[in-house]
């Protein structure tokens, strides 16, 4: 069959080769005679892929020393009320800035705990830019943001030295570009985009950051806990864990975090030159804040629609319908997209171009 | 290579066919020339896998009208704090059973929320036993118990009529025998022993048991957001799902949980009638409590342990250590394990009677 030009939101696109280990570990794992999904996850073997799992995000992040890495479950809509119970004093209050449908969310579950100050917002805008000016205050317990916005396809690309605690959403965009990860004192990133599939949820944690808020925390979203039982306090999702473990190998083994951001830069000039070129299509973000992973667009005549559609479907191209909140289109453009799939759209858009310009 | 003799205790075996198909979606599902790791879990082939997943629970455990069927994250452990929150009034009580290290762990966490009353425990012979002399009080907003211990082997074999509404954690034996699900207002179970791989979390809910905590509940441990989202809130754990719905299906297909009943009977028959007869071994639960899920024995002359453990595992028997509070050993015989593992195991035992006897 043809290959797909798989551009889902995510879960995304995964490396063929991690697709095949992943595939043969169900049948047989590390010649057990058994596969992954039957052996117990307090097995010396599965014990193996959890730690590996966790040197590869050190490794790969060059994560200094002092946190720890964690594969829990939930995604980031549990990432927003577990990060903020973790921070957020009893009495205290969390800081965020608004940057779409994820940040907002964030927001609503911060409010569920204390006091919440949202001190930027592109609301007014329908999230089509990253706010910057904006000062963090002193006296919150940390500020949150979310790095990557999927929905609109906006992306922080450098962040303010702040005098508190930093707690990032990095679901869509970890592993996509180099990150100075002593700047944050919690990065939570939902594994269905750049490191794995669907079914776990990494946690990195400053732990000084942790044991400060007062609360009496439920076990399961309780950091500390998990990091005392080395990420292994409950069974956690093997295969998910697994997977994402095989994904940060082939990461590595490519060239790591520098050599793959070179290959979303190429891979985003690449298509966004062809938005700002072709003169039936055009962005929805202001230029300066547009998404390496997400790219928005839309026909300029919605006519065309129809036509549109046609011919990218016509030529393999899978999932870059927008997301209903933007409209358009959105070409995801994750970390195991080849820069031939951006090659292929950008084909279809100058060949749309020729027949319907 | 011999075939293995899984006895694990969870993540536990699972059938041979299921695992076939689980690796084979891994690489191309439902002919869409991609993995299922790497679609939406928006898609149409997708959002029939969730809901063929939920028609069977409902078919295979003839749950009436007014109940939903939910596949979430964090398993019994993230459950033991669910299920509260959503049953216990702001000024309410909780009742419980504690029959067990997962009881404990339930109560734990639902004293973090409000008024617990232990009506019941077994905890003075080390959880040997299931308690019977119990009443459900009729002012507590819910009585809480665990079916089956698989740490110590105890099983609830009946379960009082209760005037309260009904919380189990069913994590080790739903799907093992015939249950009234009327009988319950909320059934919780992780997948990883009769339903699928670890990685999701089995809710049975009442519809008319929520929304009477008067509490703010956080969204993702909200019962009814999942509800009204079918399950889809945020991204679900897509794979331990979908092999969730194939062991659904071929529990279905070899006659449903009538037949695996009787399956589960004879093979725990089997095992405890040598248990009983053989000279050299004891069972260490109330026999009336015997769980049918996790046969608890020891030596009778600890001095013989290496001697045994040499035997079994020269058999190709795997996982029947006990657990380290229990001691000795476990045989967990959920639903794939073979009667001919069971058999197997028997001879060991046999055997070794004759040769150390």
């Amino acid at each position: 069959m043809a290959k797909v030009h798989n551009y889902s939101a995510g879960p995304c696109i995964l490396p063929e080769e991690v697709l095949k280990q992943a595939s043969e570990a169900v049948i047989n794992f590390n010649n057990l005679n058994l596969s992954l999904l039957e052996i117990s996850h307090r097995s010396k073997d599965f014990i193996e892929v959890m730690s590996n799992a966790q040197e590869l995000v050190k490794e790969l992040l060059n994560v200094p020393d002092g946190y720890s890495i964690l594969f829990l479950q939930g995604g980031a809509s549990l990432g927003f009320y577990i990060s903020a119970i973790n921070g957020m004093k009893s009495d205290g209050t969390g800081a965020y800035i608004d940057t779409g449908t994820w940040s907002s969310k964030a927001i609503k579950e911060a409010k569920k705990l204390g006091n919440v100050n949202v001190i930027a917002s592109s609301k007014d805008k329908n999230f089509s830019y990253i706010p910057t000016n904006f000062e963090i205050p002193s006296d919150a317990n940390y500020i949150h943001y979310t790095s990557n916005n999927t929905i609109f396809g906006t992306q922080f690309k450098t962040f303010p030295k702040s005098a508190i605690p930093v707690i990032c959403d990095m679901s869509s965009d970890i592993f996509s570009k180099e990150i100075n990860v002593s700047d944050y004192d919690l990065i939570y990133a939902g594994a269905q985009k750049n490191m794995g599939p669907a079914g776990t949820t990494l946690y990195i944690v400053k732990n000084d950051f942790l044991g400060k808020t007062g609360r009496d925390i439920p076990s399961m979203l309780d950091l500390q806990i998990h990091i005392d039982k080395e990420s292994m306090f409950n069974t956690p999702p093997v295969y998910p864990i697994y997977v994402s473990m095989l994904n940060l190998q082939w990461l590595k083994k490519n060239g790591g975090v520098k050599w793959i951001e070179g290959v979303n830069n190429q891979k985003s000039e690449l298509l966004y030159a062809e938005i700002d070129r072709n003169p039936l299509f055009k962005g929805i973000v202001a230029t300066e804040d547009r998404s390496n992973m997400n790219a928005t667009f839309v026909l300029k005549d919605e006519s065309q629609t129809e036509a549109f559609d046609a011919a990218w479907k016509a030529a393999n191209i899978s999932g870059i319908k927008g997301h209903r909140s933007a409209g358009g289109y959105r070409a995801s453009m994750y970390n195991a997209l080849p820069l031939e799939s951006v090659q292929a759209l950008v084909d279809v858009m100058q060949n749309f171009e020729k027949t319907n310009g």
